[in-house]
């Protein structure tokens, strides 16, 4: 009989979000008339901006006619869109680009997670923790571990715990490895590198022959000046890492799906015999061979975003989360419970009160309050006793959730 | 350094299509006043029908409002178009489905692909030569190959000849396979399979204990009666065959991008230790970790394909575009170059006149006639010395290019 991918056995449980929706969906089932607050999932609730829109109607409007219609696009994504990042997004950071090096997608998440294709199965990997597990699963499912252990670490992947004891900063790996998982702003704990700590992962990486893996997803939410908005801000960057960003959260495209991936022509890595080969050619095949483009209306829609009208209507939801944000970490904090993140990120990565477990303290909140957050502890080991709440909800929302949370825990 | 995916560099040159693209745009560079008649990459070219149109900006409108945003939906598609699915597309042909067992997608190319993920890399896979290049090189990708011998024949790989002399129709391997891909109404030849053709292919996949990879991304431009839609019309199919379907060709999306791929309850493959696991699992986690869902605006005008008014107009293009075929094909033929498919199928499958060889009719085709088709080889070995022609261009162009070849090539 075929064989399937034993790997994949090796997984625990659900993926993280599939469970939450599960316990949330049962709870509702069985409690019809208390309506839940959701800032669990990280998922948007604004709605798309009127530049966008308006982007999204023509491009659906251009498949209407002959003359206008756009079939197979480029694997890659079209130019334009990548001319309009690389010149609204990357130019103004001080970061040249070209064209060549923008891989547009349907989600950073499909990327994170397929960029492990064009590497050997032997690269040790460093991720974070806690961290997004789409690095970590991933890695399992392709086979680059063994088991996982009693806290949940696999055998065979470099963890680099981001604690209060380290301010969420990770330290350098002390054992070789060749590929690291970095996330700033990130996701779940909302802290930020600063340029000089990025410095420190660029030299390190170039020094260690190691690739970075950069997932600069929720870069639009940074407010500090001074705090990078990509990697390619950081001298010798383009010599060592990979970027990944999304239209989720900078412009609500959850449901609308756009991402994108950046591969500069710089970066090499090497066969067995140890030649040295550009990975922006090999990422480049994967996407010819096994993805077929983003929805041409989709791509007119992203574009929009980095219109001068379409970044002004955008930036104002932006500024409308950041707000949450601060609404719910000042809240908390006042109420005595500790919190980290919700400055330059739109998720506050709280303490659970009295020492409860991740778990217990999302079932407590899911129950007792009918708010839905994000156990810390699905993020990885080191999340254990911490709890990610995220800042996209309405404001009535966030506003009675802070009430409930202070009402039940606050000191 | 960061070790790469040696296995990328087995593969020969570029990506077919690609390829086909840079001669065509360096053929159009260096001759402006020649317009060429693209009858190569299988793209379609007629607009999007009316109804589809509609639903598409009925789903961009959802997302202007907050009480009719989507966000993140489900990974596996939203169920109210896999049950339209199921409803129109599979219970007329007396077949039942479950929303679990339907897997809505960017496309069925990136099905195809990604579907390798869940299987061990022992699995012995044999492939059809000619063959959609995506089975092959996929395969190549994931290291289930040795290097491709003088003939473009990969080590490891079981090919199954389709030639005149089979009349297309693969001989069943008579060495032990795990998957078997099967494409039908095939691309690139346009043969189908007879009820009693699958049948025997169910039986064998059944006894051998293989899973069966069903491509039926063209099943919509059947024209015989009694010729299978789908694998699942096969008795046992459920037990031995994933489906693979598309929206590209049937509604013309190519550019928006929507696929399905099917994966019944009933489908089990093994573990190392021997445990059967049902793969639908494992494809629903694969698709939760690595994926995020079709666009919201995009299920809705999928699903609009279906609908009693969707379907009318979708059924006149491809009325309109085998018409397309018939003229190329019966054109052709009276001009004493020998052809087939286009029956069943969008594809014309042409035997070289003069015993060229593919890619030399291919330059000869695109410099003298201005007519882009796809070079046979291009799909396989035994491909060499055929071409395929597409039916998806408008009327004019396609009487043009028949008019230019019967004029260069004709008896």
């Amino acid at each position: 009989m075929a064989r399937l991918n034993d790997n994949y056995l090796k997984l625990q449980a659900g993926y993280l979000f599939p469970e939450i929706s599960r316990r949330v969906s049962a709870f509702a089932a069985a409690h019809p008339n208390n309506p839940v607050i959701r800032l669990g999932i990280g998922d948007v609730t604004k709605p798309l901006v009127p530049a966008v829109l308006k982007a999204f109607h023509e491009g659906v409007d251009d498949l209407a006619q002959g003359a206008s219609f756009h079939g197979y696009g480029p694997e890659q994504g079209y130019d334009w869109l990548s001319q309009v990042i690389i010149d609204k997004a990357y130019r103004p950071l001080g970061v040249e680009l070209q064209t060549s090096e923008v891989f547009i997608s349907d989600g950073s998440k499909c990327d994170s997670a397929n960029i492990l294709d064009i590497f050997d199965i032997s690269c040790k990997v460093a991720i974070g923790d806690p961290v997004y597990p789409v690095y970590n699963d991933t890695n399992v499912m392709v086979g680059r571990t063994g088991a996982a252990d009693a806290k949940g670490y696999y055998e065979g992947i470099v963890y680099m715990p981001c604690t209060e004891e380290n301010n969420f900063a990770p330290a350098m790996p002390s054992e070789k490895v060749d590929i690291i998982y970095l996330c700033f702003p990130n996701n779940p704990t909302g802290a930020v590198a600063t340029k000089e700590q990025l410095q420190g992962w660029v030299d390190y990486a170039r020094a260690k022959d190691a690739v970075i893996l950069f997932d600069a997803a929720y870069e639009a939410f940074i407010t500090e000046a001074d705090i990078p908005h990509s990697i390619y801000e950081i001298d010798g960057a383009k010599e060592c890492a990979i970027e990944f960003r999304s239209f989720s959260k900078t412009a609500g495209f959850t449901g609308v799906r756009c991402g994108l991936t950046v591969v500069p022509e710089q970066l090499m890595a090497t066969t067995a015999a140890g030649k040295r080969v550009a990975l922006n050619k090999l990422w480049n095949r994967r996407q010819c061979t096994k993805f077929n483009g983003v929805s041409y209306p989709v791509q007119k829609a992203a574009a929009a975003v980095y219109s001068d009208e379409g970044w002004a209507q955008v930036k104002e939801i932006i500024d409308f989360y950041m707000e949450n944000a601060k609404i719910i970490r000042e809240g908390l904090e006042a109420a005595g419970i500790t919190c980290y993140g919700g400055v330059n990120a739109p998720y506050i990565w709280l303490k659970t009160p009295a020492g409860m477990t991740s778990w217990d303290f999302f079932d407590k909140l899911l129950n007792e309050c009918f708010v839905v957050g994000t156990p810390g502890s699905g993020f990885g080991p080191s999340g254990e006793g911490y709890f990610r709440l995220s800042a996209f909800g309405e404001r009535a929302n966030v506003e009675e959730a802070v009430k409930r949370i202070v009402e039940k825990w606050g000191k």
